[in-house]
């Protein structure tokens, strides 16, 4: 008998009948023998909604406000899906962050989950009933309710089942698991049994949405069994693990994962002298931009070009505040562009096979792509292109580095 | 400068719009120097929203979930009428029941308020912010969420008054104050300028729904003054207030009430014995089914006729636990019906005019109108009548009484 924290997303959520579902789901699983406990997300639609009504009393509404409306989006799903579950004879009871003490800190619409009381849920799991906790919130310490940001049900999952010492943390979703890359993009892109920790964290943050990037880490440094499953597909979906438990399928390269919503921002003509690069990224970071790409090549005539990559969204405020920074260092100019997309091949293998980024440029410069920027850490490698080449270059390397069948399959 | 508590209700928060018109009107009068606190009901039409939500993944909901899930309403417009106040440069902030410690015992659906935290709310009230605090909601001792039932938020409102020694309560609803009888039914019904607590208990409990009877006794016991007034529409409404305080418009009558869902549920023929109201009786209460006029007639032949009321809602129910009762009586039969309505003349001048009762049963007399029960109370005086008559009954009344013109107008 296992314990395991099941997570339920929007979708999965996203009417009384699929609601319904979900309790079919758990009365199963539950009836198998394994004690459950469950975290779901607001109904789709619901957060959206919410945040419409706020822009529509204010421009700028307040961000305690804020947290304390969005919140009842999963307080909602709580009570639906708790009262699914007694409606099937299955023994359960809604929590929302408060009433479970998930305490956070007191960052507004971003907080971070310090502690979570499990007296109660362990004593609910232990006598057979099923505590059905709401995802994305927790209160802070003067007891204002707070909210994770947008995908924090996940953070919320794994942080339940670190609390509670559970065997597995489920995440369903309307994915049946991780992908070598979007199918949207490569049809042939396959689902991949295993994926250690190290590599999802790179495919979320480059743009794989799967899952949010902090329930990855959270799960990692707790080692808790992280698996994506499909809320409407039977399957063994994903399982994230530690890299020595993922030896049955050793290929090198486990995904290529692009993100379409980087903007790339140049200062050309810099004189060549320390403290550049904090000159210009100072005050970008203290207006809480961040900064993903950072590339600064060794000059030849006592000046060089400084680039690095925002989101979109930032770009605008980025050039803003550049603008000034640059023509105070002397530097010849600045621009953006933003027809641009990041592509990145990620892998553990990459450790042990040194030769992965000269094939990746050598399939790109056979397709004549030209490479902006290129960046690599020990498990990526990632290159900025022109977008209209994405597909082009996803499918190409997709195909060159053999993903398209597992090396072995299980 | 004043303390008062204002309550807005659904219709009065139900758009982003009429929010921001809430917002107005509270900005204006803590402009003018007042002190203001506010509960607000859910936005109109998202309580049953919810419930249908409810219905829809169970036949008959969990009620400590329902009131989780329903809670939810009032949490949402609060945040926003919040929002709206600070987008207009008003200091405010939120509060769900939780946060300022709205303790209510465990009747899920319909608790009872038992004491409020008025620590936070004071100092907000002192230090000029808005406190605007979820209607209808509370917690009891395990931190469960409870509610209070339908019209809870008026009860809510009084109970904070009581709490804060407001100077007075306003309530802010779709009407501009009690009327001598429904307009809907006699157009020359009047705004009456002052009521007492005891005759709006009598119009409310008879169903001139403007408050919930139970925030009426709550402002009568502890004293405070209790007002009317329309959301849309400026006016001074109408003060509930203390017998010695209604003074300026002495009327004998101050209205007409009346209730269409009504039933009379009838026992024929039962053996004139001692104990045959509590054995007909004893089943309905213990079924939970309230019972509202009861009237047993003497006997002529050692036999009698016993009826009562019940809510048309409970009248089938009320029948299936009363005919075995009656058959054990040795009673004739039982019948019920439900087309009927109860008028009921209220005034506190009634119990120095003895003349009343009799006046009221010579105009329905000469209208030709059958009586089928009579039941008086020193300030009451209700008759249940067929309910095709209810036009007639109530115009010719307001006419007698005296109704159309104030006595003595303000």
């Amino acid at each position: 008998m296992a314990l395991w924290v099941q997570k339920y997303g929007g979708t999965s959520m996203g009417s009384p009948e699929r609601i319904g579902h979900v309790a079919d789901k758990i009365a199963t699983t539950r009836a198998a023998g394994h004690q459950i406990a469950v975290v779901v997300s607001a109904m789709s639609g619901e957060t959206n909604r919410l945040l419409a009504l706020a822009h529509e009393v204010s421009h700028r509404p307040d961000l305690r406000e804020l947290d304390q409306m969005i919140a009842t989006g999963e307080q909602v799903s709580i009570a639906l899906l708790a009262m699914a579950l007694k409606e099937r004879g299955v023994p359960a009871r809604s929590y929302i962050g408060s009433q479970v003490a998930v305490r956070t800190d007191q960052a507004r619409g971003r907080a971070r989950i310090l502690s979570i009381d499990t007296e109660r849920l362990a004593a609910d799991c232990h006598a057979g009933t099923v505590p059905v906790v709401a995802g994305f919130q927790g209160v802070d310490e003067d007891g204002n309710i707070t909210t994770l940001g947008r995908g924090g049900s996940d953070t919320s999952a794994v942080a339940l089942a670190t609390a509670l010492k559970a065997d597995e943390c489920q995440i369903y979703t309307d994915v049946d698991g991780v992908y070598t890359t979007d199918p949207r993009v490569e049809p042939r892109a396959r689902r991949l049994a295993t994926v250690t920790f190290e590599e999802m964290l790179e495919m979320a943050s480059l743009g794989s949405k799967v899952l949010q990037i902090r329930s990855v880490e959270f799960a990692g440094k707790y080692h808790i069994p992280l698996r994506v499953l499909s809320s409407f597909k039977d399957g063994p979906g994903t399982l994230i693990t530690l890299e020595e438990h993922k030896m049955m399928e050793d290929a090198v390269i486990s995904g290529i994962a692009f993100d379409r919503n980087e903007a790339q921002l140049t200062v050309t003509g810099v004189p060549d002298k320390p403290g550049i690069a904090a000159a210009i990224l100072g005050p970008i970071g203290a207006a809480n931009i961040e900064v993903d790409m950072i590339v600064q090549n060794v000059s030849s005539d006592g000046s060089t070009d400084f680039t690095f990559t925002v989101a979109q969204t930032d770009c605008e405020r980025s050039m803003e505040i550049v603008e000034p920074v640059a023509k105070r260092l002397g530097a010849k100019g600045t621009h953006a562009v933003t027809d641009i997309v990041k592509v990145s091949v990620v892998g553990v293998g990459m450790r042990s096979h040194p030769g992965i980024a000269a094939k990746v440029f050598e399939v790109l410069a056979r397709e004549g792509i030209n490479i902006r920027m290129i960046s690599t850490s020990e498990i990526k490698i990632s290159v900025v292109i022109e977008d209209k080449y994405l597909e082009l270059a996803v499918r190409s390397l997709h195909k060159a580095l053999g993903l398209e069948t597992p090396a072995n399959p299980r």
